[in-house]
Formats: structure tokens, sequence, C-alpha cells
């Protein structure tokens, strides 16, 4: 990534995941996920979900930011999958509290 | 919310649910999920990550951006109970794809 | 139900579930649920599997009790509706236990 | 087990897990799982419930039987652990069903 400015960070992902969506899958877990199928995908997004839950319920703060990065990063390559962007999360996210 | 603003979307959340935290549950629907504990809260995270996994399954783009904001957005919940910020995620992410 | 005999429950909610399965959803929870249809039942499987993580987490071994069964009810209600039945998955854990 | 009578399999599988919780984590599957602990057996009935649900939307009935009989599995690993036996959820689902 050409930068840790946490701005970008979500944009640069899921460029990153573009471009390695049909890499190697020998060399890349991103393009070994892909190549398994939405359902390999979906299927981790789920273990992600549980272990983002047991790590809150731990305690430990360092264990909860891991989980929730890998939870959030497989839901960056599920929605890269349906050429969804992070920014239209975000949007959703801004929509519904202005209004709230 | 001051902005719609992509990449402060995810800040702004994390202030608003600070002010919103110690609220009139009968008002805010942020104050009554605190009130009723971290078990309800990380209740809400495994039900929108089953709902996101039942939306991708759909292959309906929208219910899919709707159902993910929502897992996003209870993340943020259970992240702000820990008094962990959504920067902490960003850079967990950056840093391990830097490596990767 | 005719039997509380531990034995028979399964069999006899399994036969329970076909008979409500077309009842009227007004007055019928199990009718209710088939009504909405499958991704309703299976988002109920994925709630009542985190609850019973929470309840398992919680240590009040009357919860896991409770959420448990909650869990295996809505197994069943799914199962009903694809045609399969309980007797169907002891038979699969005793196979597979005679193996291991 | 000495029998597939369906009626026995929850009961003998709850007593060979009692016999195998102390064995040889090299040689068991499910002495592994009780050395790991708790969270890890959480974390297995959350994953089957992720795959019971996939299964379930691919329309293939044997690998939702599959799937189902692993997510059963692992929730009586958990039971047990809890010294709750299968008779006590069956009791649960009788007791429901006949009030309702």
């Amino acid at each position: 990534m050409q930068t840790t400015d946490p701005a970008r960070v979500l944009a640069d992902l899921h460029q990153r995941l573009l471009d390695r969506r049909h890499a190697d899958p020998a060399r890349s877990y991103v393009a070994r996920l892909y190549q398994q199928g939405e359902d390999k995908i979906l299927q981790k997004v789920g273990e992600e979900a549980i272990e983002t839950i047991l790590a809150a319920k731990s305690g430990q703060a360092d264990a909860l930011v891991y989980e929730t990065a890998d939870l959030w990063f497989h839901c960056l390559v599920m929605l890269t999958l349906h050429d969804i962007t992070p920014e239209q999360i975000l949007s959703e996210l801004a929509r519904r509290f202005e209004q709230g």
C-alpha cells in the first residue's frame, strides 16, 4: 500500500483486492479465496464474526482489534466480489446517521 | 454528522457513539444498546453477520450494502464500549496488508 | 406431543412441524416461520447459534440448555423444509462416530 | 458405538465424549478440542452453524445432513464440557412444545 493514511486504507485495500483477484492462487491468499468461490468467502465472514465476539468476551483489546480487522477484511473481499466499493458502505453509514 | 466525507465517516460515528452512550435510552437506539449491555451488542454483531451472508447469497447489491453497513455499525458500537477507535482497526488493516 | 419419552422427542417434533407447516400463520409460530421463507428460518438458526455461544460464556447452565434447545428447534424447522428427518441426522452422527 | 438405534445415538455420543475427554490429544479429535478449551469449541459451534446455513442455501440435501450433524456434534462437545446431557435438551424441547 502506498499510504498508511487511515482515510485511504479502505479504498486502497479495495484496489489491492481488485488487482489480486486474478493473481496466482499459489502465491496470493486473496486469489485463493476468490478461486474457492463465494461460499468460502462468506464462511470466512461468518467465522471472523464469531472470533470477534469471542475476542470481545475475552476482554483482550489487542485480540479484539485483530479479529475486527480480520472481519472487515473478509467483508471487503466479499464486497469486491459483488463490485461494491467501501465508499458505498461509508455513504450508507453516513446517510443513516444523519437521519438518526 | 457534520460531514458526509467518506474519509471522516468512521471517526465521526465513533464520536457520535461516545456522545450518545449516556443519552436517554428511551430516545436513542445507541443508548438503549449500551444499557442492555455487551452481550446484547455482541448478539447484534452476530445477527448482522448472518444477515450480511444471506444478503450476499440473495445477489441483491442494495441489500448487501445495507446489511454490511449494519454489521460495521454494530462493530463500532462494540469497539466504542471497549475504548477502541476505528483508526486502530484501519491501522491494523494497513499494517497487515503492507506485509502481505 | 403424546409423549415426553426423550427418545421420541425429535421424531414427534418433526411430525408436529409437518402438521403445522400449512396452519394459520396468525396462530402458529411455526406456520409464520414457513410463510416468511427459508432466509428467515436460516436467520433464526444463525441467531440461536450466537445466543448459544453467549449463554455458554455466561456460565449459566439453564440458559445454555434453553438456547441449545432453541438452536436445535430451528434446525428441525430448517430440516423439515428440506424434507430431511431428524433420524437422518442421528444416523449420520452414528455412522461417523463408529468410524472415529 | 454399540448401537445405531437412533433413539440411543445422542446418549451414546455423550458417554463417548465423557470417555474421550481426557484421552491422548494426539490420538483423539475430541480430546484435542477439550485441550484447546471452551473458546475453540464455541468457535467450532459457530463455524458449523454458518456451514449449515450455506449448505441449506446450496440446496444439496446430503451436504445439509452432513453439516447439521457436525453442528449438533459440536453442540454435544460444548454441553458435555458444561456437564449437561442431551436428555436435558430433549426434555426442554418436549416441555416447550407441550405448551405451544
